[in-house]
């Protein structure tokens, strides 16, 4: 099966392709808007495997939390290549990705800035390649977060990988942690999305089209606050700004 | 400063470009001969990013030990389009390549299966994104590798990489050793590659040109090998053949 997967949810651009005989994958930042370069890239990307874009079979796309501008480029390319040919689309949330870079076994936290004392993250279970959600998805500030932690018993290895490793690094005096503070676990790789879709989609996990796919935010968008506080919640409709979320 | 680097001494294809604004890797796996598939890939990679190779100001490139006849065709290509506009070339051992994949500090031990009970690798200090070799490449059968490092004094974690990690976990009757068997130790990172060919530029550590890079081999080629038994070692010259070193 040809399968082709996306992510823009971060500052890169990534691309994950793969079939019964080849694989490939690709990753891109730089100053050009997401809006202006991706279907060039894409383009570049397919050609490269000498794949035309009607040959593939089922979509995967990152779908967030992650800069709201970005996401939401790379989710409406993704839906509109599956609309043409009627092709189902395998939708994955950003942290499970995050957490597939730690390469041992044990609990993985992600954790994320978001406003003030906020974070947004998740705390799962990953043995070998596959990531289970002990807390899925929260957006609360740190220490409703710590209070949360610190109840649960963890056995095994606590990796803390996110921008907010270091908030959250007194979790020492009740796990053995290890904060992962490297850049590689903070990207996401095209070549670990696409194994992940096809994973998804064999256990029918997960599955969209190009009308039920959503990026999934955690938190309320800044402009769609803004809206709300000067002209009440009527009417009021996500407005694009590049924070996170 | 354009850079462009491309390793081919494992089975995929690997590009890493940056410059002072944007940075990009690609990787690919498939059936089809690297000879046949190189300069499609990489005219496509450079058409993402909307570069004209003569624009590259240096090359970097994977020196091996690795398959013999993928790592020619790298190397040749590399050095041929270095020599056009009369580029320099850092050329980076892949099995530094490997050890920059370990995600925290420590001892890095890298070993990888050649023929019967003979492994190659080389053992460094990593901290950050530098690697240090601390025995730099071997080429020796199982127990003299094990007696050489019984006798090193290593007081921090000795990380062991590589397909022949499993034959070396009795280290950890001498130190504290992390097995690390997760395939994305054994991959080969484009991003990281280009990075470390600008930080050796930086330093004026290895730098070649068209005339002056050769693959890094550690074990004579089968085919040739087999030559000089049946011919004596004269006029011996090496022959491709797709086992590793």
């Amino acid at each position: 099966m040809k399968i082709l997967a996306l992510d823009t949810s971060t500052d890169r651009i990534v691309f994950g392709y793969k079939d019964e005989t080849q694989s490939a994958e690709y990753s891109f930042e730089g100053n050009l808007r997401h809006s202006r370069t991706l279907m060039i890239k894409l383009d570049n990307f397919l050609a490269s495997i000498n794949i035309d874009i009607n040959e593939i079979e089922l979509f995967g796309c990152g779908i967030g939390p992650g800069s709201f501008t970005g996401l939401r480029i790379g989710i409406a390319a993704v839906k509109a290549m599956a609309y043409v040919n009627n092709r189902k689309i395998v939708g994955i949330p950003s942290l499970d990705l995050f957490a597939l870079n730690v390469p041992f076994d044990g609990h993985v936290l992600v954790v994320k800035h978001a406003r003030d004392i906020n974070f947004y993250g998740a705390l799962y279970f990953k043995k070998g390649n596959i990531v289970d959600p002990i807390i899925s998805h929260f957006f609360k500030d740190k220490y409703s977060i710590l209070e949360d932690l610190k109840h649960l018993e963890i056995e095994s290895e606590l990796f803390i990988i996110g921008d907010g490793t270091n908030e959250f690094r007194n979790l020492r005096d009740h796990f053995k942690v290890f904060e992962c503070l490297n850049q590689q676990y903070n990207e996401i790789r095209g070549l670990y999305l696409v194994n992940e879709v096809e994973r998804r989609y064999s256990l029918n996990e997960k599955i969209y089209d190009s009308k039920s796919l959503l990026p999934l935010y955690l938190q309320r968008p800044l402009a769609e606050i803004n809206w709300e506080k000067r002209y009440g919640n009527k009417g009021a409709e996500t407005q694009g700004d590049e924070k996170n979320g």
